[in-house]
């Protein structure tokens, strides 16, 4: 939920020329326009919601894949297996954004006849954000799941070592007024780059967040980026080993139950050694089926959120209680108005990957206040 | 995952023994044999696996339902709605946990055929354990995942009042020679009994287990009953609002999605106020359907546990890394042995109610000590 402040080295660049340029470079190494306009969406979702580190940011390292021959940027997933409510699909070690998208197009084309369906990827990459897909389904009136797994970096409860992922849930349906319910959560505490935030401003660590390399409780960055994240939850004393569960639970539901790599056994985030066979998983209901229409889920969902807004808050609360998706749905009403906010590195980055490939960097302008009510 | 020492006060029971009195009990209120039997299995399970929160010692609270008249004893479930992966139920307000095994019976069936599959019910009562619907999937060689809502007892992430249940999330599935893979977990921090237990005993309370009325965390047992529980992660600082999430997103799969009631519209915990229309949800989903039969993924998810188990501790881990559903797995070995403890209070409650009815309760014995290398 916490939406980062400005850079103060930030600019702004509008949403449509920073898509536009992001599906080109992605065509530049060899990936077909439909899938290169897959990855360009996904990735400005997460730019446009306030998750930089899941989009635009991280094109230098997908194109480090492609580069060093680990991912294929013209594969085309493959269904192996179709049964009425569930489907397996190799994305043959192409992006993980276009084989999702089509995995989770499926899972609602079949949710819409079966009532519900899993949509199951094998040999996969990393898809970017995992709210985008469960969004995907709430846009067609239906519940979506989204769940992927993913590089080792947080420790089971413990354990004083990294073994799963931050194995992310994401789940949305559509809620009258309130938008669109997202929940879109890693199951450690806080993701890796809560830390890497806090070692450039110099901020100690909370309890519960991470272990040092001797499996304590780690009390300054440096040691927790040595370590590993802890589970939601954080100790044992704390219920840490229900976010363990969690995180073990994705893992099952993706790269056990696909056929894909789980665990420790899948190559570092990123890493160009070999390819990351990532499992995703894509569970969509359709409530229209039910219900006879789409209405009435929504009215009742619009419901419960307007008794849960109302409530009296704590003495702490920093305003009234949100409905998971409303800070990511600010993000983007503000990134209407003022464009996608670029740190200093991250434009640096893109507008070196730009001048390799032979497209310049679309124009940046300066940053706007973000002014508003905010939440 | 803890298993709670023995009470001073305890005695044990034969698990059979215990089980046909329970039918014999839940059949004198007017409940047909296989109801009761599914009723005694279910509340039996809670007991053999070291939950007695959930199993025969709400059956004062069960039977007083029966007596005001706010549960019917002799209602069957009748399905609404049946497509190839989703069906909704009307448990008509009978017992929770028979339509609930009659609802996951169907998830397994569908599953089989369509590969996956979701039943839901609205109209329902409490349902005991949320893990024992999810190991019957196991045991069919399946994944399952049940879900309920439940009275308020959390309070949102910023707010001051309960107005979401403990709503529990259980997935298990079938993992080698670790037995079965089972998370059955509240998606609060803790459950409301621990702050009942520390009561006794005089315990202080962590950070996020509990608010007190007026919405700051609760430092005495005494203050948390008056206040309410904190979803999974404690504080916005430590991510609980992943947590209040979570319980949200339950309440979403259940109660919202099935057209029960949700949320703090829900009636107290055991009130004779009026009737509970609960919401439940059983998800299923068939990894035979992907990889040709049951056994690759069951050993997939093996060495997914071996690896795991396998890790290097932290300096303050009281043992070796375990899977979900060990603990309880133990528990239930040692009552094999040594048959179901009941503390004082328990035993009592179940003596009383066997006078009434003219059912007296069985013999019991001491309680041998447990011995084993635990875990």
């Amino acid at each position: 939920m916490p939406i980062l402040p400005d850079p103060p080295d930030g600019v702004a660049i509008r949403p449509d020329l920073l898509r536009a340029w992001t599906a080109a470079l992605v065509g530049s190494v060899g990936t077909p326009d439909d899938i290169a306009a897959d990855v360009a969406e996904i990735l400005l979702a997460a730019d446009r919601r306030g998750i930089p580190s899941h989009g635009t940011a991280r094109l230098p390292n997908y194109l480090a894949l492609v580069e060093a021959g680990v991912m294929d940027p013209a594969a085309r997933p493959v269904a192996e297996v179709e049964r009425a409510a569930l489907v397996r699909y190799d994305a043959r070690n192409g992006w993980g954004h276009h084989a999702s998208r089509v995995a989770v197009d499926r899972a609602i084309e079949l949710a819409a006849t079966a009532g519900s369906a899993l949509v199951v990827i094998r040999n996969s990459n990393h898809y970017g954000i995992a709210g985008w897909y469960a969004l995907r389904a709430a846009q067609a009136g239906m519940i979506g799941m989204s769940l992927t797994n993913s590089s080792p970096l947080v420790a089971p409860t413990r354990a004083r070592q990294p073994l799963l992922g931050t194995n992310p849930i994401a789940i949305a349906a559509p809620a009258g007024r309130f938008g669109t319910f997202c929940l879109d959560m890693a199951t450690s505490t806080i993701p890796r780059g809560r830390i890497e935030v806090a070692a450039r401003r110099g901020d100690p660590l909370l309890e519960g967040w991470a272990i040092d390399a001797q499996g304590r409780p780690a009390r300054t960055p440096e040691a927790a980026l040595e370590g590993a994240l802890m589970p939601l939850g954080g100790g044992e004393a704390t219920a840490g080993y229900k976010g363990y569960g969690l995180a073990l639970a994705v893992d099952l539901l993706t790269g056990v139950l696909a056929g894909a790599t789980s665990g420790p056994a899948i190559v570092g985030l990123f890493s160009t050694a070999s390819p990351s066979d990532l499992g995703q998983a894509f569970w969509v209901v359709d409530p229209a089926v039910l219900d006879g229409s789409a209405g009435p889920f929504e009215a009742r969902l619009e419901a419960l959120c307007e008794t849960l807004v109302a409530a009296p808050t704590a003495p702490d609360a920093k305003g009234r209680v949100l409905i998971p998706g409303e800070p990511e749905a600010e993000a983007e009403r503000l990134t209407e108005r003022r464009g996608v906010v670029l740190d200093g590195r991250h434009r640096a980055a893109l507008v070196e990957l730009g001048a390799a490939a032979g497209l310049p960097f679309p124009a940046v302008g300066p940053v706007e206040p973000a002014t508003g009510p905010g939440l």
